[in-house]
């Protein structure tokens, strides 16, 4: 389906955030023309819809995600984490089918695209129903190895990764697979140096939950003599590169090992700072290089699944940390959010608005009061922007979201099969 | 205009955070009934609204702000407090007049009832236009008195700000004056000392920003002697009450003044964050029963005016500054945001649904999928919660805003006026 946006604002990040007008045509799955509207192609297009004004922009990415966690979403808040993972979280996930995850994923997909998002890096389980409901929504959906276990369980944990690393990597344009597990405290590291020994086999990046928490840290030294990044680091993981997910309690080696291996710091200030973790020290990881990224985690700790949440949040909250309202500017929080997040889970071409690249954009109403005056408008996106303001959400070409309202999602029918899961779950 | 509100639920604010099924019936500025479906009077209704299982529930009201400051929006950020006062906000408020204001207050009206705010309480200039707009669009404005200025100017100080009192305490249904002045380091020590005694000759209420930064308590002490508050209660402010915005560097005895004189403490997270100021100790002010409100301060420093993200920011900053994922829980917060700040700003019976009370009313969409599953409606809102989520907000039994249009407000007019305000003002 051809589609030709006009009489736009363009942010394409190709040229710095430097905002420019004209028009973007998609054509398939990808962009086909963007730049000024006098020197466009004519063709012929299914839809033209004129922005009156309004920016089009690449589309935000989720680098990390729990997306079936929707289920727990304001389940229970407001309590210590230790309760929290083991009274509330634990219990109720070994619950959950198959199903059950297709469900609920789909009513975080929804959420992603009110807030403009085209992907998730999900780790969770049940990839098959992960996959299914990512193509049948057309939401690109990488999903990380999410292995765990004790020394016991290392040949089966290793299997599994593997097994599931090869069936779902190139699935699909929608579905890819990382190698990746849960984390440190919850992985005997005779698994995790299986992991490293898959990476160097696939020449494949691994990802993982980082130095989360201060306790994660205290007790990944007092069981290796080393911080989780250098443990993994030892175990060979990030030769190919990959990330951590949260990376809050970091040491200055460890900041190093990021850097040199060119491994991702993926931040998720929502949910570190309702469970009191913490606040990564972004400003400080951009200082060295590191490469940085950005994911709302699971609603079940978050509780939204909101970018520009997200967004707001990873710069403010630095602000407070480093007592500096200069700190962490905006133009680096939003290229975070939309090229950052894309390569760091290993997207490739949707990163910008570019011919050939791939349509995954959203178009922002600058209409709405809370985007006036246009005095800066990347800023206005970081510091005052709301997903009230995305009117469309295009993945791969089409549009999944407009106005409100889904094309590809039936919300009513997810919302009762998540009721019928609800109760069975409470129930059981 | 009657107005019914069916098949919905109802957060009233009167039986704890219970939510019930039923209906709201409005009747020209009042509510007429609330309670269940089959005993409501039938009446006849100009509208009759089916709410579908939404929540209805007392709007937000922002008990801290300067609303025409949009006309600053992303104008000046990511910079350090003093350049960004002095350097920028100083200058460029020189060159306001008085149809500025009015504009730019009215594109702050608008994004507060996209947020469901239906009530401000502003500290600004040019009173007269702030009451032409505020009873055109029929959104509710507490003035804050804003005075200020040196020893030399302490008897103009006072006479304007007794004579704008007493013209504007009781001007209308949306507009009314406060006692106020602008900050103890602005303002000079014989002016605060006039205003204890305009507390105590008109038994009223004094408001003011309060140890918003240590920069400013730091210099109150090096002056005084003492701190801001002790200074103003050294000065008999708070006699009969009134309130600090910001509250953010409080000493016990501080603490202890506002406890015992019923004095609110106004918090602003999000300009806090922001500017980089601090985080108000919200949860040990709540521990000694100090009453609390919330505001989004001016868009200048915020840079939105969204209840959902103040809402937000209150809790999950405790959270982080008390490293406890159980500090300051959601109900409390959302008690802030509707009763306390309508409370703080001194309006009557617009605190809780029910019968006589004013219709200051919002629909919020439970079918949204960040509102879903439905475990608990009042975390949702305050953790997942967003403006979007906003369906109508309803000022004095009159829908100000419905499914994202506005019934007062032509906003392409004011953006206009706004662009040209904003030409002249950079251009001179």
């Amino acid at each position: 389906m051809a589609i030709r946006f006009y009489n736009a604002r363009i942010l394409s990040f190709e040229d710095g955030m430097n905002v420019t007008f004209g028009e973007v045509h998609t054509d398939g799955g990808l962009i086909s023309y963007a730049g000024d509207g006098e020197n466009a192609p004519k063709g012929s297009f299914e839809r033209e819809i004129n922005l009156n004004g309004n920016l089009i922009m690449p589309s935000f990415k989720n680098a990390h995600t729990h997306s079936a966690m929707t289920f727990l979403r304001s389940y229970a808040d407001d309590m210590p984490l230790q309760d929290w993972l083991f009274k509330q979280v634990f219990p109720m996930e070994a619950k959950l089918t198959g199903d059950d995850i297709y469900t609920f994923s789909k009513i975080a997909f929804a959420e992603y695209l009110t807030s403009g998002i085209t992907a998730n890096f999900d780790m969770y389980f049940e990839p098959e129903y992960m996959a299914k409901v990512s193509e049948e929504v057309g939401f690109r959906t990488v999903m990380c190895g999410s292995v765990a276990g004790s020394a016991d369980e290392c040949d089966a944990a290793l299997t599994k990764l593997e097994t599931l690393y090869n069936k779902y990597k190139d699935r699909s344009e929608f579905v890819s697979y990382r190698l990746g597990f849960h984390a440190e405290y919850t992985t005997d590291v005779s698994i995790i140096n299986g992991i490293g020994e898959l990476a160097k086999k696939y020449k494949a990046p691994v990802y993982t939950h980082n130095s989360e928490t201060l306790s994660e840290t205290k007790e990944c030294a007092e069981r290796h003599g080393l911080t989780p990044t250098e443990l993994f680091e030892r175990a060979g993981l990030f030769e190919y590169g990959g990330g951590g997910f949260h990376c809050v309690y970091m040491s200055d080696n460890d900041l190093e090992i990021f850097r040199r291996r060119g491994v991702w710091a993926v931040t998720n200030p929502g949910s570190n700072a309702k469970l009191a973790s913490g606040i990564a020290p972004l400003e400080k990881m951009a200082e060295k290089g590191i490469k940085l990224a950005i994911g709302t985690d699971g609603a079940a700790s978050n509780n939204a699944l909101d970018m520009f949440r997200e967004m707001y949040l990873a710069a403010v909250l630095q602000k407070i940390l480093l007592k500096d309202a200069a700190a962490m500017q905006a133009d680096k929080i939003l290229r975070m959010a939309v090229c950052g997040s894309a390569n760091a889970m290993g997207l490739e071409n949707c990163d910008t608005i570019k011919k050939g690249n791939k349509a995954d954009l959203i178009v922002v109403d600058l209409n709405a009061p809370n985007m006036r005056p246009l005095h800066n408008i990347p800023k206005n996106l970081v510091y005052s922007g709301s997903k009230q303001n995305i009117l469309i959400t295009m993945c791969a070409g089409k549009i999944l979201y407009e106005n409100g309202e889904f094309t590809t999602i039936d919300l009513e029918k997810t919302y009762a099969e998540a009721d019928i899961a609800l109760k069975r779950m409470i129930n059981e």
